[in-house]
């Protein structure tokens, strides 16, 4: 079990000017314990997991027993107040809080609980240490990676994609395919976009139908033990049109620059200019609106961003996006995504349908 | 669209010391504009939709025109800051914002971004607006209902609960179901928990195979344009033993008197200790570890709870969850589910499946 070196790692980051760490969201409480209920908090104290202590309230009692066998456990509702009003006996003066994630009026609640324990803000310690996935992390966001290449592949060959479906019906065969393959859930709103919807990057799916000729977009996940995938692939319908394929060829050359960028130590602004620049040079740079890719694990958007605003360097060990696209209003667009983990040498592509394109 | 009717409403409950509130919360978005994006603010100015501001980003240009057009529209990522930033052109001195959604770090970011403008906690204004339904959120409701009904119907004429069959199992063919019916999705993550784990609130469908004499909760609910149903039946694999029975009978007496407690002006705490009386004096008062029910519409837990530490009075219009359970640990557990609508003359069901004790 990695919770207990996870919350040594903690440790190691805590400000030396705080005794304990109260942590409120619950992606992070699953990082650090296994616990995957909906309410729960976690003091994670300086000294050790001894003076640590896990919360949830009553309807978690037997769950928390399972997952979070490993420290002291309260059951109380309000779980945050009520670690909170326990710090002092453990000898806490100083409490970080996460201040990223706790509500204005939620922090009220909590300096009252703590009194006369005062709050610090503690943002993102926990985000630090997810951005760098473990070898386990990993092969959960590459086994459901493989349940999207599966149930993609599945779709082609049964025929799924053609004249006369519509987008919906598409996605609704997508997501039945992955959780076939064994997916817990789709990692988020299947992406099916056809025609000019394409042009729409964020397009949910219709009652429109599919037809011969058109630009079909598909940006799917799955979700494996909390872990999520995340690809797109652009299909044409037929054979493509000059206009679709010189679009096409520019966003998988960008899509390649992208990728043989993100090496260990790259500033993540630089990732996307190498994708960026390409696309630009095609004379579309006004048309690519979002950013490069974006690191992915136990939420489907997590740190780091690859965009002209995101912070810091790759680093070994993460998995991000790599997914430019190029959207020509009313006429349609064209994104390629794939999920990589970046190894010592390089990034590693763990979303393996071609990036050819495929005329269907 | 009623979407400017909510705006005006929520004006009404300004508090006289701010000029506009800015809208942060995804979900509080949506009901006052219709928007459905991932990313956006919303300037509710105090004089009336002329000076009231939209903003974006740029991956719902085209969305936001669509589902946005009564509104000034901006494009600018890091939506709140930007609105922030303007409120003080638009004549704003005292900015409200919602102390309940904003997190501490983003709060520092707003005010810096309002200066000189002064930023007011104003939380919960729009959740109170959300409390009451109008008819076309009730009919969004319903319809989730009606498809959960349909499929837990299906579901059972077509065999699919049966000795051999894993939680899983049911839980997809339940959900795939739910979606043949129309739903965008499920509401929530179906909960089938079969025998022992009927005893567990919150089980996660497992790979444990269904047996003859279980006690087999089904917890679902879908989802239709927004809105979300929530429905709980628990039926016998084959013929109840005499404890299931009584367990059964007591729970479903104590459900009807819940309902039958949901009247207007009824105090939350008073619906819930209707139904809870009848566990307490059933001998099972411990075994009921959590609240009888909560509000539901664009999420699935929202206000009011009806429980011993709710607050306020039923009216008419809400819709809400009553859903008492006993739970014996090791054993199995009971719990009976409906969303209602409470009408002038007393709760609308609006799960309809039956709640006889069903042997199949």
């Amino acid at each position: 079990m990695p919770y207990a070196r996870r919350r040594e790692a903690l440790r190691a980051l805590l400000p030396a000017d705080v005794d304990a760490l109260l942590v409120t969201d619950l992606i992070n409480i699953r990082y650090l314990t296994g616990f995957t209920g909906s309410q729960a908090a976690l003091l994670v104290h300086a000294t050790g997991d001894a003076a640590s202590l896990f919360c949830t309230d009553g309807r978690y009692t037997t769950q928390s027993e399972a997952e979070v066998p490993d420290l002291e456990r309260l059951i109380q509702r309000a779980s945050a107040a009520a670690l909170a009003a326990r710090a002092g006996e453990r000898g806490v003066r100083r409490l970080g809080f996460e201040s990223d994630a706790v509500t204005v009026d939620a922090h009220l609640d909590l300096a009252a609980a703590a009194e006369p324990v005062a709050l610090e803000r503690v943002p993102g310690l926990v985000q630090r240490l997810r951005l760098v996935k473990d070898e386990a992390e990993v092969a959960a966001v590459a086994a459901a990676c493989a349940i999207a290449d599966a149930a993609l592949a599945d779709l082609v060959a049964a025929g799924g994609l053609r004249p006369g479906r519509t987008e919906r019906d598409v996605a609704y065969d997508l997501e039945s395919r992955m959780r076939g393959h064994g997916a817990a859930a789709p990692a988020f709103e299947t992406i099916i976009a056809a025609g000019a919807y394409s042009a729409v990057p964020h397009h949910r799916p219709t009652d429109a139908d599919l037809r011969g000729g058109d630009l079909v977009t598909l940006d799917f996940g799955a979700l494996v033990d909390g872990y999520h995938s995340d690809m797109t692939r652009t299909v044409v319908l037929g054979r493509a049109a000059g206009w679709q394929r010189e679009v096409y060829d520019l966003v998988a050359a960008a899509q390649a620059a992208g990728r043989r960028s993100a090496l260990p130590e790259a500033e993540v602004t630089a990732v996307d200019a190498a994708a960026r620049e390409v696309v630009v040079a095609g004379g579309h740079g006004d048309e690519f609106p979002h950013g490069l890719g974006h690191g992915l694990g136990l939420q489907i958007h997590e740190a780091p961003l690859l965009g002209p605003s995101g912070r810091g360097r790759v680093a070994v060990g993460m998995t991000v996006t790599i997914e430019p696209g190029v959207y020509l209003p009313g006429r349609g667009g064209v994104r390629i995504e794939d999920t990589v983990v970046v190894r010592a040498d390089g990034p590693q592509v763990l979303t393996c349908t071609t990036k050819e394109l495929v005329e269907v």
